[in-house]
Formats: C-alpha cells, sequence, structure tokens
C-alpha cells in the first residue's frame, strides 16, 4: 500500500504502541506525553521509559491551511547580545527556508519566564507555523497546549529538562565545563573555583558536572567551598568572588560559567588589587561579542548560538514537514577561545 | 457635515493643494514625492518647497483588510547589542499596540543596503500592517512602491536624509557632537581630534558639525587634519588614531563617534603604550552595553536607541490610524555618560 501525506512517510511509533509497550492505555501515555500531572509517578517512569526506548517524538500533523510561512521565536529577552546571535541564527535560517520570522519578548513579561496569557491563543488565531523558544521554561500546560493545537515546535537552550518527545537544541555544555578546567589543569592550577549559574538549571549544572569531571580525571582533590552558584548575575557572582578570595587558601583560578558574570569578577579582583591573569586566571562561557571588550582579553568556551539557532529553525521546518528529527536533543559543540586572562599560577611563575 | 472614516479627521493638505501651490500637476507633484527621477530640478524644488511649507506628510489610507496585526521591522544586521537595543523598543511598543513584529534582516544581504528585491512584494502579499526601517538606504523606486501599496512606514535614523514628507525617528546627533566637545573642553583640553563615522551619512556628518559648533563657541581653531573619517569601523578607526599620534602636534583629547570605533581606539593606544585617561581623554557616542566592559569604561554620548524605536513604532501607528505626526523628523535628545575615559590634560594636571 502506497501511503499519501507527508506525514506518514517517516512516521516513528505511535502514542497507541508506547502505551502497548508500557502496559499503559492510550489516554494515559497522552496524559505523560502532555505534561499532564495527575499520573502515578511509577505510571509516568513506565511511558517515560517507552518513549524514550522506542524513540517517540511529539511530531503534530503538518495543516496546509495554517501554513502562514510565519515561524514565532520567543525569547527571554531582546536588549542582549546572546538574544541577537539567537535571533541572527533564526532569522538567517528562516531565509534560506522561505519563511519570515515574528519576534517576541514575552517571557521576560511574566516573573515565572513562561509565555504570557492569550499569546498562545493569539499564535494559533494567526496561524503559525511552528515556534522556538529561548531558554524558556514552559509549564505543562503549555506543553500540553501546544500539542493539541498541532503546533510544531523547538526549544533552544531549554531551561528545564523539557518531557520526553520534545525536540531540543543546546551546547554541549558538560564538554565545555571539562574544556574549561583542563585549560587551567594545564596550565599547572589546581586550586581552581567554579562560579556556576542556577543550580537548578540544565546547562548550569551540566558545565559544574563538566568542571567535577576534569578534576577527577586529574586526580585533583574538590574542595565543596569552591563551587558557588550567582544565578549568571554579573553583581552576585562579584559577591561570589569576594567570598572566594577570602577563603583560607583562596583559588588561583576561577572558570566562571557565563561572561556576563566574568564581568562582575573582573571588578571584583580589581577592587582587591588583583590582575588578570598574573594573580588570578579566569575562564569565562558564552563567547558573548563583549568578551573582547575586556582588558585582559577574556579567554573563554565559545557557545555556538546563532549555530544552535539556526539548527532549531531546521529542526522546525523539518518537523513542519512531518518528518522526524533523528535525535530529541541535538548538542553543537563548545570550543576554547584562548585570550589572555589565562597563565600559570604565580607560585609556578 | 460630518465626516465619517478616521482617515479624515487629522486631514493634512493633498496633493492636489500641495500642486497647486507649487504651480505643478498633481501627476508631477506626485512624481516628486515618490522620489522619481524624471522630474526637472527646478520643478522638484518647487514642489518640494511647497511639501515643506504646507507641511505636507506622507499618509496612505488606511485599509482595514491588510490589517493583520503585524508590522515589520527591517534591521542593517541583527547580531549587534545596537539592533537588540531597536528591536527590545520596537517590540515593546508594538507588545503596547497590540501588535506583533516581525523580524528581517534583509538589509544586510544587498550590498547597497536596500531591502531584497521580491522582499515587498512578500510584504503585500502577506499583508504588513506597516514597516519600521532601521538604517536602511531607500531607492525612488522602493520610496515610490510603498507610497503606491499604500503601506506605512517610519524610518528609524535613516543613513540619508528622506524625501519630503518620509516620516523618520533619530538622535540629536548634532547636540551629541556639541556635549561630546563641549565636555572636553571643560575639562581644559584644546587640541580635540575627531574619528567620524561615513562622511556622507546623515548622522555622522550632524556629530561632526556638532564638534564644529563647540569648538568655534569656544573660540579654539579647527585644524583639518584633526579630523579623520574612519566609516564606523573599529580596524579603520584603530589606524586613524595611529595617524592623530604621529601628527607634529597630536590631540590631547579624542572624540571618537560610536563606540565600537572606541574599541579600536583604545587599542590603538595600548600599542603605543599611552594611557586613558592620563595621556588622552576618548568619548564614544551610542553607550552600547559593552561601552561599560571597557578599562577605563568609557565615557560616552548616550544615543536613546530603544526610545527611538519605541517613538517610531508610535508614529507608525498614527499613520495606520490615518492621523499626522506633528512633524516629518523627531529627534531625540542625546547625554553625556561620564565614566573614566576623561580627565584634564596631562599638562594641566
Amino acid at each position: 500500500m502506497v501511503r499519501t501525506g507527508s506525514a506518514s512517510v517517516a512516521a516513528g511509533p505511535t502514542l497507541a504502541v508506547v502505551a502497548r509497550e508500557a502496559g499503559v492505555s492510550v489516554p494515559t501515555a497522552s496524559k505523560v506525553v502532555n505534561g499532564r500531572e495527575d499520573v502515578a509517578p511509577e505510571t509516568r517512569r513506565r511511558v517515560t521509559e517507552a518513549l524514550d526506548r522506542l524513540g517517540y517524538v511529539r511530531r503534530p500533523r503538518f495543516d496546509a491551511a495554517k501554513a502562514s510561512g510565519l515561524v514565532d521565536l520567543v525569547v527571554h529577552s531582546l536588549d542582549s547580545s546572546w538574544s541577537g546571535a539567537v535571533l541572527h541564527g533564526v532569522e538567517g535560517a528562516a531565509h534560506d527556508a522561505g519563511l519570515e520570522v515574528v519576534v517576541s519578548a514575552g517571557l521576560t513579561r511574566t516573573r515565572s519566564g513562561r509565555p504570557e496569557r492569550g499569546w498562545l491563543d493569539k499564535l494559533t488565531a494567526r496561524g503559525s507555523s511552528g515556534v522556538l523558544f529561548n531558554l524558556a521554561e514552559l509549564s505543562p500546560a503549555q506543553y500540553g497546549w501546544l500539542d493539541q493545537h498541532r503546533i510544531p515546535y523547538v526549544m533552544i537552550d531549554p531551561v528545564l529538562e523539557p518531557p520526553s518527545g520534545v525536540v531540543s537544541v543546546g551546547a554541549a555544555n558538560w564538554h565545555g565545563g571539562v574544556t574549561a578546567t583542563e585549560h587551567l589543569l594545564s596550565l599547572g592550577h589546581e586550586r581552581i573555583a567554579v562560579i556556576a549559574g542556577h543550580q537548578r538549571k540544565m546547562c548550569s549544572s551540566a558545565r559544574v558536572a563538566g568542571y567535577r569531571s576534569a578534576l577527577a580525571s586529574a586526580g585533583i582533590r574538590q574542595h565543596p567551598e569552591y563551587i558557588r552558584h550567582a544565578g549568571f548575575d554579573e553583581t552576585l557572582a562579584h559577591g561570589r568572588m569576594l567570598e572566594l578570595l577570602d577563603l583560607p587558601e583562596p583559588p588561583t583560578a576561577v572558570f566562571v560559567c557565563s561572561d556576563r558574570m566574568a564581568l562582575g569578577v573582573y571588578e571584583a579582583l580589581a577592587e582587591r588589587k588583583l590582575t588578570v591573569p598574573d594573580d588570578i586566571s579566569v575562564v569565562g562561557f558564552d563567547d558573548l561579542p563583549e568578551a573582547r571588550w575586556l582588558t585582559p582579553a577574556l579567554t573563554t568556551i565559545r557557545q555556538p548560538l546563532s549555530e544552535m539557532a539556526a539548527t532549531a529553525l531546521r529542526l522546525l521546518v523539518r518537523i513542519m514537514d512531518g518528518n522526524r528529527p533523528e535525535s530529541t536533543r541535538t548538542e553543537l559543540s563548545t570550543r576554547l577561545v584562548e585570550r589572555a586572562s589565562t597563565a600559570r599560577p604565580a607560585r609556578l611563575g
């Protein structure tokens, strides 16, 4: 039998297959997929495992009537070079695909980091072909709403682990943490601290895990007091750096999990009349354009934001076309950008 | 008689009135308004004067069928904190007006800085409610096309003087140039150089004119060799700074017409082992977020990009509603942001 309709061509397991595998009813499997909370933990675990084992991908049916040629990009904040890089990647890839981009900073207008009420209704009324969320934190109800309205979507660097089957793109954060720490180890540092973002955020915890792994591989003892959280906030990072300097045995190097927090660290070090990198080495994360403006220019881990955004757009188009992405999670590689903020520790000179 | 239709309420002079005032036919007046080139220079001058005298404003009739709720923002490049600030302003004001924003970086994909061929057709097909152009350089044909299709538009910081009747928003560039130069004069500097952008660009020539005016008011002799053009390019600015330092009588202070060019200037000064502000004072222009990342932090002239963008959106909404803006050109004020890159000249200590 020849099946017609592009949606069927690359069809993965249906929800019915998943439900059978997990030994639950289809409505129950659907509840889990849609992030509903009225499911027993053990049932949720069984369904989630079945979803993962079978490679189930949330894949809305393509609705030609809805093909407005407009895709939506929802960002956390527009007024940053971070979102500039994301928008640059999305817009370029959208142009290549013959699509146009509607940009909304709706996530900043709610304290939760979730889209505004009413915004989702606007999407269906206008006929969005698909949505990219950057640094968003959707509620289970919002995931359910998108699925129910068959709106394709992809998450760029989601804050929390998204539910099973949700397609997302991020950086290889764990590997970036390893690279940053190995760079400092290779220079001869052993007293290496980390100033991390939010403890609960996926990207931050992965970077800290990479830091731990690199130290463990090198056989370096880990000081719990060398790990500080500053919520990706420049002012908090400034305070955390001062705390680190006040330790009986202060670090000789610090891996700061964002370039913006590194600015706060530089200011703290200048206050204490310490020189980068002679007195202390600093490695950032992101490689924002600003990293070049610091004196000394910041050595950092480059996160390919534009490429991540372009990849997300291309995955969205695949989903819109009824095809199934090869993987629900795509990670693009990070790399060390060596500038002038790291050197051998002073005592090794 | 009660007139209906919002378009009539605030109607300014019609083109017929302008044509009568200028002593030409309506089609000829229309040609001038639409930037067509097949008009004799003297006729164009008469029509342009009549347009200005009568306060004619290009004002498309409101077409409810076209009211998609989408406005377009066309920017020069997305990958910069400049466009981030513009987008931030537009998106916020659009949200307040119940509109959504389609963003396109189409201007970067053509060498001319003009929108891509075909893009304008897409606008009408999709039904744009209006367009904001940032740093754009439209051709006479493109202005004509927008008018002919009755698409409302507003220019944000247009590169060249737009044709009569086109509504635009910019910064008070001339006044910014005055402020920067007066700040340096007040510190005791007399040998003040300027590193400008493109000579033909409105915003740059206005800043240089402000510099000249401030020097003239202070009775300071102007050295032609103190005025250098670097096309808003960081690398060119670096070279221009080195040229200034090689003069028999180098300047003690420099007004750099963009923060990005100031980064190049800082690098040139570091190469020559000169210290900011002890050896030379530097004032930038824009107040991009990056200005804060420099050491010493850059004293600069703040250009209110987000506010300019929000103002442009609100003017666009007025035009969409069939009302006439009070003025075709709106300039928002600039102000000095004093940080750490300026001081009294060394010899005055």
